[in-house]
């Protein structure tokens, strides 16, 4: 399951701007991969040291800087003198419990994402933050550890498929966006998929178990919405910014990118509305149950109780009883106590209870 | 019942702009039925192939193009190549799970919606998506199957019936708007009666199968909102378009048909309000029911364990106990159980327990 | 109880515009009444056909047209065509099952309300279509059937009480709505009546028979509250409308009508907050009738199944126990058993159960 | 407890502006007082006449003319004609069933609002409705009963303490307005204080009468909400108006009375959140009490009823029953029942029932 | 556990601007700090009277002057009048029950915030409430008591780390607001934790002490809640503020003080979610336990009752009873017994009982 708050309190009393990683703590070393291309060529280097890094590239090229991992604090504030970025920004990318949010920094936008996944083992979710710096003709973007959600758009650029070798930065940025919320669908199906399964044990034989099953599944919908939400007011902040990053030409990309993010945010509220229900229902197949104990239970009781007091009565060894002398006094009481029994069963069979 | 969320992964990792058909695979053929009208006369052609398609007429027609199934993404792509569509509109078009949404491309406008069935064999509801290119003189509308809502629209061209052979492409977009609108009507006033049904049956007779019942009116209502609820901006997006496509005469129809709108929207909100006032009521009646089931066994058990008690005392085989020689000891005994049972009974019809 | 959707699927289909009328059949003749007046006089004329009734009256007399029966559908639509209405709004003064709404047509404003009634027989709420078309210098009031709601302003027209023969036509349709706005105050109150007898109920003495009530009052709320909450967007578009039909003067009017609106979806709103609490309240009193059920069983089982156990033992037959030959066993036992009585009466004395 | 609706269909059916009395009857004569003063001196005066009380002074004296009753709608009538005010005005001001509300009719402002009282006797709240007419030179307050909130502000007139003496009409009309706020919060601490010990009880030992307190808190809150959550609207309306008779210094007090009442609707929902809470935990309780009451009765039955069948068996009549003859059998059986005791008693002690 | 409301009635009847201390009573002698900097230097003085402190600087430095302690109202008076603070200003910094609040005095501006400490002794949290006076060229700031949490800003003044020194009181404004809400973090991070542990329990084994700590989360959220909401606002105020005190270059700070305020909020919202299905999971737990300990109750009743009533049957004394004198009717019956027995057992077997 998903920690739903990360280690907060460790840049708390630092003077803003302070660049601490709050996250998990890793050792990996750093990978940074750059990629340069314009329509006609393109050109990938690997660097693990900011130094190498030569200055992004002319107008004519579009700059792709890739970093895995944040949590070498000092490659990163090295990068941010290199490319003159706002302390803040860089406070906010190694800061791992962000929430995903865009800010225009007038040369460049800084959006943060969370990238979700499935974790192996238990069933819960976790996530990965990821970055983005959107300069003019570049992009740089941070992710937590090395993923291979990109790995498609670096296909592209190498292939030259599709428009992204004709487009400039934005576009790039779109792209990455794109691949991003292309992957909580990814998320949704399958937990679309536990819900449906759940609905229908739940209806035929609920069981205690399932009562952790709807927890897991309402808390990963929660931590779902927690990263999907803010994403609305994100593309929407992208497409209206006033920095002339975003061209006109990826503003029908963005808006049909806000439409796949409108419909992400609508299927969580929907699964919100379904596991909600589910619980109700569960509350009442075990009331349902417990009327059936209790009918049990009554039947029983109802039946056998006054049948052992008659047979009680006559096993009590008062010197005078009548009874006990009749001849077919053993027999008259048995067959009494079998209309006793008869009558109580039409009784409760009449009040439907089984 | 409804899936409540389409194999969206598939598409997932892919360039924006790539056709995927997402949705039920299907094999028939593709249906291109093709009207030209003016307010003088109209022709009708039927084609299975994008080539034999010619061009949208003049401007003294209109031309609405229908095709039934969205399955043969080449046929699709091809026809955007021909009256110029955008890749993403295309997209959205072939995948089926999409949320209804309104686009406005300059040149034309694009609709998507969901129409809703009832369907056969189980009771729940299925949707099948409609959706419309509309431009200045034509109307593009694709379905996933060949349905019969635009039959009485059909008829109405042919008999020039209404004002629709005297109106541009915006009134034909109304009108299919209008008919799959309507259409919701239908679906309501079925799950209205089944509400009413239900409601009484519950205050009547409460059964465990009533919950799943109302778990799948529950569910259906969570569809149907999910399908209707973005009606509300798509309209009113039509509405305020800028484009031109929409000319101010069919502006008061616009307005009607967001008033039905809303209306759906509303009926939808109150059937899911009295459809989780149902379950309240079920769960108020489960509970007490299981008061019945307790206080017959509290009466039961109540009554005739103290009897069998006293019973039990008589029954103890000590060699003195001298009541067991008394001459009336045995009818004094059941004297007094009697009396013992008619307090009881009192003391719980007192307490209003039967 | 009320409907809570008419037979919605009727018009289904149907050209935008087609005149069908949707509600109760009825078969009355319609009643046309028309009142002309101004400062000085007036003039009260009954018809029961639209070729008779003649045009409105000049700029100097404001004309009150009433119609009793909207399911004449040919009857409605030469009057239509007389006073050049629209036809969409003709479809909707016919069709009972519409939503209060406010239409601007530009000569003429378009308003449909609902006047509610308690009906007979049962206790439940029905409701009235009302439509008014309100030119600059008439008033078409159409009604479903005769009612008296309107009657004091008749009255207040023939005797020249209060401001209405000196204002325009647009402090009739006022007089009108207020009216109808008025008779919501009788319904609430009735209402109120009904839950605060409820209240206390439930309180001193919960029966499953509560249960419906609850649920009936809550539909009803439910009914109320879809024909209330319209009016508020509606009255505010009187307000606003720029067609120059209402004028200054009325509307200080039109605001204490807003505010007499607001006032009745507030005390809606409160009423439902109410109902909601008292089942929350029924469902608390059930558990704690189940709690005593439960105590009473419990102390009655607890307390004499060990003592009938004791009697059971000394009921056995062994050949030697020693016990049944002592002189005073039986009265050990009997003491024996007071005590465990006496013991477990006041364990459950502390427990505070009785 | 306070009633949640007046008498409101009273006035039904009246034309507009008819002035009749709703609320509580009465017949004390009413009492008129008449304060003017500017900085330099101050007079006061009390008439129980309208036709004494002389025309609101001039532009250097502010005027204060105080009724406290407004159940004599001749005099409300005539006082009406005298300072020229809109019937709409005076028919709200005689309604006591008002929803606090503002009203700027140009030459003054009309202003709404309810008093709340701590109902002596029964625990409750009841309300009294102020209303105020705010002109350039002059307040008119109107009270249904004479009240001593406004007594600290006549003090302050008298004494000319504060800045009271120095500033005109709007500043009396915020100080009035302030002092109705002021109020609310010695009704919040009241409840407050009755929720905090209503909480610890619930927690240590739940009663059903509990349940009762919990309705009239909720019940309460539903009142206060009613009357506060108007305000918000109301004071901002004064600050907006344009009418200049709310002049530029006396904001600064408008906007800080503003923050007092969003302090007393967050306070109310605060309530509110705790007093839902507190169903909750009193349903759970319950619960948990009924758990204990279920452990109690099935340890008691599950050990003993096993044991009355094994007594029961050797109290069988049987001619060949061997272990009756044992010599040891008796106690053997004896030591038996022991055993299967302590087993079960360890059984429900593993399981943590006790 | 915080007290959700201060006294608030103590300054009920009292003319506005009087400046009255609400809050917990005091008597240490109030502390009063001056920092006065520049880029290049800084004095620090510490004085226990008003009348020492010096006017605030000229247009070079920034002074700083913090009060710890509020209950002295004579001396915020005196400082009032110093720095000619409007009276309620000075009313809402002495009183500790206000709400955070941001209000624009036109040379200065005037803010309250809740500062937030987990209080010793009970887990609950306990406020204090910091008010700031922010001038062009200085910043009051008032605290209740003396606390530790601006320490890391002084230290920062005096090392000139950060810069804090170069910027204006706007930037050192923004400096303590960060700080307050940093501590939030620390304060949302522990009750996380608390979250977490409780979630573990309530599945694995919910006890009654449970439903005590969820009450108590569940309140410390409202509380924390009540605090933070209004920051948001707060901010937003500070942001768009036109009295230009907050200098362009501060406003990217509070952008991110801002998104840091939203991500508060977001996680109090997130917890109130999973505290309240907490309660939903307990209650459910609740229900399952009651389930397993009827089907205890009900196996042990159901299968020995029978029996025991058998049992009872050749216990009766009839003369005439032939089982009696079969050789092996004992034998018989007690077989007879066992397949009872077993075919019950073998019932709840199959109905998955155990």
């Amino acid at each position: 399951m998903a920690k739903l708050i990360k280690k907060l309190s460790a840049a708390s009393g630092m003077a803003p701007g302070t660049i601490v990683h709050i996250g998990v703590e890793r050792s990996e070393k750093i990978k940074i991969t750059v990629f340069t291309y314009n329509e006609a060529e393109y050109s990938l280097k690997e660097f693990s040291n900011v130094d190498e890094v030569v200055a992004v590239g002319d107008e004519n090229n579009v700059t792709w800087i890739n970093i895995d991992g944040v949590h070498d604090t000092q490659l990163v504030e090295k990068l941010g003198k290199k490319f003159n970025i706002h302390p803040l920004a860089l406070e906010d990318l190694v800061d791992t419990g962000q929430r995903p949010k865009y800010e225009d920094f007038g040369d460049y936008l800084f959006v943060v994402m969370k990238m979700l996944y499935h974790s192996r083992g238990n069933n819960g979710i976790t996530s990965e933050q990821v970055s983005l710096i959107v300069g003019h003709n570049y992009v740089i973007s941070f992710q937590e550890i090395e993923g291979d959600v990109f790995d498609s758009i670096r296909e592209r650029i190498k292939t030259a498929k599709g428009r992204i070798r004709k487009m400039g930065s934005d576009y790039l940025a779109y792209t990455l966006l794109d691949a991003v919320v292309d992957n909580y669908f990814v998320i949704l199906e399958n937990l679309g998929e536990k819900i449906e399964d759940m609905e229908e044990q739940i209806i035929k034989r609920p069981e205690p178990k399932t009562l952790q099953t709807i927890h897991r599944l309402k808390r990963d919908l929660i931590y779902l919405r927690k990263s999907v939400w803010p994403l609305r007011e994100l593309i929407n902040g992208l497409q209206k910014g006033e920095s002339g990053i975003v061209k006109k030409t990826t503003e029908v990309y963005l808006r049909d990118l806000y439409d796949h993010t409108i419909q992400v945010i609508d299927t969580v509220e929907t699964f919100r509305d379904m596991v909600s229900g589910m619980l109700d229902i569960y509350l009442s197949s075990l009331s349902n149950r417990m009327n059936e104990v209790m009918k049990v239970l009554t039947i029983f009781a109802a039946i056998f109780i006054p049948l052992t007091f008659i047979a009680g009565v006559y096993g009590m060894n008062f010197k005078y009883m009548p009874e006990l002398n009749w001849r077919w006094g053993y027999f008259a009481v048995l067959g009494f106590m079998a209309l006793v029994g008869i009558v109580l069963l039409g009784y409760f069979k009449r009040k439907k209870w089984f």
